[in-house]
C-alpha cells in the first residue's frame, strides 16, 4: 500500500511516492504558483495523476504553509501563498479517486519524524523548524496536537522579549524573530560588516558578492570559525529560552530541530540544550529532555502528509 | 455509581462522594499533616474507608499538588508537600479495595470544569488557576496533556519577563510572580500603603490591623473600588499576555479562569480576554477562544480526580 505526498512551499510544490515505511521515491519538484492561488490546486491534481499513471497508490497526504481549520478542508491564511479560506482539500479532492487528506506543513515534518525519524523512540515530543521563520508542531502520547480550531503548535509565536522585535504576525518579541534562520543570517551580515577580529572569516567567504549568503555562513560553520559558532551559540541560547516556556507547557520527552541550520547538528542542538537547562523551571525536580537534529530533511513534509493520509483511511 | 475524590492541599484534605453527574456530596475536609509526609497516605486511608463505611464506592481518585510521574504512581516533588519520590499511590492502594488513581490537583480542576462546569461545551481548554501561584491545565480533543515525563501544564511558569522577578521554580520572570494571588495581593498592600488617591478605599479597609487581606481586597472589588479594579485589570493584563503565548502553542476553544482571585467573574476574565486580543498572534487571521470563570470552585479538584478514577475504571 502507498501513498502520494504533496508538500506546497512558497517557492516549490514536492510530490512522491510514499511506502508504509516510510521510504520515499519517485520525487519530482516543481515551481510553486504560489501568487496564482487558483493554479495550485491544479498544479497539485496534475502531480498526483502523473504519479498514479504508474503506481497503485490508497491514498494521498498534502502539507501546506498556513494556518488549516479544524476539519482540515480548508487553508484559513496563509502568508506565503495568498490564501484566504481556501477550500483546497475539496478542490483536489474533487479530481482524485482515492482518498485526500490535507495537513500543516510542520505537523507533517514532525509526523514523519515521529514516525520514521529522530523520534520514532518517543511518545511525546516537539518540534522546532529552523527557516525563514521558525515553525513548531506537537506531539503527545503519539497524537498530533492540532488545537481546537486547528492552529496549535505555533511556536515561534510564543513572546520571547517583551517589547521585542518588530514580527510579521503583528506582534512584537517573538521567538521567531530571534531564532529563525532569517534572524541568524541577519546577524552574520552584521558580523561580517562589522570591524571586529570576529567577523574575519564571514567577511572573506562574503568579499566576492558583498553579501553574504546562507551557504556561506554554513561553510564558515563547517570550517569552524569562532565568529560563525558563537553567532548558531547564541541562536541556539534564544531557541533554548523559548524551549524552556514550551516544555513548561508540554513537558515532552524529545525536541527535534529540523529546517535548513539544522544541518549544523550538535553544533546547534548543542547550545540549545544547554540554554534550555539553565532556563527550565524546576530543573533538579523534573525528568530532562533531550534535544536532537532531524534525520528526515526536506521530504519529511512530504512522507508525514502521505503517512497521516494511509492512517486516517485506516481509521 | 459512586466515586470518591480526594483533593491533598498544602493546609487541608477535602474529601466527598461524587456521582457520574459530578454531583458532590458527604465532603469532609481535615488539615493536611503536610509537614509529615510519612502520615499523608494514613489520613486519605481513613477518609475514604470513612466514606465507603456508608455508601457504596467504585473507585477512588486521589487530586494531589506537585508534580506526577507519567505512570501516574508517584509524586516526583511537591513543593508545599515535602515529598520526593513518593509512591502515594502504590502506599494508598495497598489499602483499598477498590481502583486508586492518583492525579495533579490542577488536572483534576481542569477535568471537572471540562465535564460539568463552565468548559462543558468544548473540547479543546486551558484552564489557568489564580491562587498562590498560578496553576494550568490542557485538555485538547477531550484528553488531558501531561506531557511525556507527565509534568504538562505548568502554565504559572512560562517566561513572561526576561530577567524578571525572581520565581520559586529558580528562574525569573515567570508568569505567576505576575499573575497570582499573591502577586496580587502584594500589589494591594503595595497601593494601600502609598499616598495617592487610588489606594484610598483600600487604606481604609486595612486600618484594623494594619495589613490588608485578601478578603478586603475582595471586599474592594465588590464595592466597585477604581483602585482595586485597576489592579485586577493590570492582574489580567499580564495573564493575557501569558495567555497569548500558551494560544499560540496550543491554540484552544476556550481559557477557564479558576482559583480564589476569579471569584471576581467578568471584572478579570474581561481584562484577561482583551489583553489576550491585543497579544495575539496573527490577530484578525484565526478563531479566537473564550475567557470565562470556573463554575465548580474549590470542589472541582475532588470532583475531577473522581470523574478520572471512573472513566480509568470503564477502560
Amino acid at each position: 500500500m502507498h501513498s502520494i505526498g504533496i508538500d506546497i512551499g512558497g517557492t516549490k510544490i514536492a510530490a512522491g511516492l510514499v511506502s508504509p515505511d516510510g521510504e520515499v521515491s519517485q520525487v519530482k519538484k516543481v515551481p510553486s504558483p504560489a501568487a496564482e492561488p487558483d493554479l495550485m490546486a491544479e498544479t497539485v491534481v496534475e502531480l498526483i495523476h502523473n504519479l498514479q499513471r504508474e503506481n497503485q497508490v490508497d491514498t494521498v497526504g498534502i502539507a501546506a504553509a498556513g494556518f488549516i481549520n479544524s476539519e482540515r478542508n480548508e487553508i484559513l491564511y496563509s502568508p506565503n501563498l495568498q490564501w484566504r479560506h481556501e477550500p483546497l482539500k475539496t478542490r483536489i479532492q474533487q479530481q482524485v479517486s482515492v482518498p485526500v487528506s490535507l495537513e500543516n506543513d510542520a505537523n507533517a515534518a514532525a509526523w514523519a519524524e515521529f514516525r520514521f525519524g529522530s523520534a520514532k523512540n518517543a511518545d511525546s515530543m516537539v518540534m522546532l523548524t529552523i527557516g525563514t521563520g521558525v515553525g513548531g508542531a506537537i506531539i503527545d502520547s503519539g497524537r498530533l496536537i492540532r488545537g481546537g480550531f486547528g492552529i496549535g503548535g505555533e511556536l515561534g509565536h510564543i513572546r520571547l522579549v517583551k517589547n521585542g522585535r518588530q514580527c510579521g504576525c503583528g506582534q512584537r518579541g517573538c521567538l521567531e524573530q530571534y531564532g529563525s534562520g532569517t534572524a541568524f543570517l541577519k546577524a552574520a551580515r552584521k558580523l561580517a560588516t562589522s570591524d571586529g577580529p570576529a567577523g574575519r572569516r564571514l567577511r572573506e567567504l562574503a568579499s566576492e558578492n558583498g553579501v553574504l549568503t546562507g551557504a556561506e555562513v554554513s561553510q564558515a560553520i563547517t570550517e569552524g570559525d569562532v565568529g560563525a559558532l558563537s553567532l548558531l551559540r547564541e541562536l541556539g541560547d534564544y531557541l533554548g529560552q523559548g524551549l524552556a516556556s514550551i516544555v513548561a507547557v508540554l513537558d515532552p520527552e524529545i525536541c527535534v530541530v529540523g529546517g535548513g541550520v539544522s544541518i549544523a547538528g550538535e553544533k546547534l542542538t548543542e547550545p540549545i540544550y544547554f540554554s534550555y537547562l539553565n532556563n527550565l523551571p524546576a530543573r533538579g525536580y523534573r525528568p530532562e529532555l533531550s534535544v536532537v537534529a532531524a534525520k528526515l530533511g526536506n521530504n519529511a513534509g512530504l512522507i508525514g502528509a502521505a503517512d497521516i493520509s494511509r492512517a486516517e483511511s485506516l481509521q
